[in-house]
């Protein structure tokens, strides 16, 4: 039994026709799980749908709590990519005795060409088997929380 | 680094405009490792591009004598679904010491609505941090080899 | 106001998981007019889901005689590639005053990769100009019944 | 033989994956034709990558004199629908004698789910079967482009 947390990020940003732009709507996580076919037993639940450049301390504070009250020892949360070792970071002060998987995409579910539904395999595949701790899988790769950061220039996760 | 061996099944099942039919081409796991943006060093090997249906002793032995001699401890075979659990078998008789993932998909990844993508993130992440021995990875869980089956009639991998 | 006729085809075929080889279940024409977000008046209807190689002359009458029947002048019919064109010349003998534009696919609809959704827009768009008699649309062309045949090599349609 | 001209508008927007926003990059457009299969012998240039939002009498100035120039009487042209009407205003007042057909997508091709393949196969249609004059096809349908209006609402072009 995994707990699937959702907070935004570009995984679950959509396109909205009539304004022309990138815009939030509903998570596409049911969907992507349906076209994983996964069987794992999850319960989802949406936090809040922000990018992660404006995350909050408040935030934050939200998804620790959430990750602290959750039945399950093992959790998974979809977020953006810009501030994700940040919010690992506060999970990692703030929550002990379970694992925590962070991870997200660099396109779109919503575009075709996503590395979401990869990254989704992942991520959930890390949180079956990891010990207890707090990890970021991107790219097929995991990272502990305070080995990582993000490249801004290449967009991609890189060991420290 | 990880293996990766491709022995065709669904997986890797394409359209033949020409013969209208389905077909085996090339493998599109360099594709959908670009897709998914990996940046796990692998190396792919196609061994053979059969139904899983097909698959005789001889492709078995092929399997396991290539999983013995390649440098890595760590191996993803792709493969059909039907007999996966066969040639897991075989695996666990004939390989010891190394970490073997059998994953496959039950929609081709040439169709757009393919579980592929989220399997081979799956069978990737768990590749890389299950201790030494035979799984199957579908739908998102693992199987050691001997406790599995495959129900053909709801297409789905159970645990004996 | 187009009629649109299904009739199987390449057009409609999609993958079976269980039995892992292609099939017809129910037309893909609603979703790619969704899809499409096509705003022509439509009534849709399934004839027949046959393969066009197995396509009998009694099919082709009931096609020629649901043409015939139907209120509008305009009609649109999905037909496999392999027998469109003796299926557009029993038409033309069986049918006068009305626009009949015959359309398929390369690729199932149902594989991310499809031509169907091009041949869609394009066989509505002659169909509402055109004047009246039967026609086959592929590849962003129009050809008259009696000036084109498939080239089974190619798989492309050319003109006498 | 029909001369495609690309402005830009939704049709062409791609994701950035650095700086997570959309952005152009180069058309689409010999993509979609190669997934349409298309047939149709074209020319195809690109005059700007704008939003239509951020199109100048410059913009149109430019594309009235591409169209008055280019050897073909059989025109296509993406462009963005929130000006695509001004746009056809331009050039019927600026063009005589050619069969200019605007087309565009309310979801950009990159994502999946796109209007634009159903959009490009419906406009090259109409391209090749209308009298000379000045049109707009979106959703199937097309309109002369004198009588036609975007519902900034709806996001729907409508008959006037």
């Amino acid at each position: 039994m995994v707990c699937i947390f959702v907070t935004g990020g570009t995984f679950d940003k959509t396109y909205d026709e009539i304004r022309g732009g990138l815009a939030f709507a509903d998570t596409h996580l049911p969907e992507m799980l349906r076209l994983g076919r996964s069987r794992i037993e999850v319960t989802i639940r949406t936090l809040m749908m922000v990018d992660s450049l404006d995350m909050t301390d408040a935030n934050r504070e939200l998804i620790v709590h959430n990750c602290r009250q959750c039945a399950q020892s093992r959790i998974v949360i979809t977020h953006g990519t810009d501030t994700m070792v940040e919010t690992a970071h506060a999970l990692a002060q703030g929550l002990t005795g379970k694992t925590v998987v962070l991870t997200g995409a660099m396109i779109p579910y919503a575009f075709g060409s996503s590395d979401g539904l990869f990254n989704l395999g992942s991520a959930l595949s890390f949180a079956q088997v990891l010990p207890a701790g707090v990890y970021i899988a991107m790219n097929g790769q995991h990272f502990e929380w305070d080995k990582v950061r993000k490249n801004k220039e290449t967009g991609v996760f890189e060991s420290l």
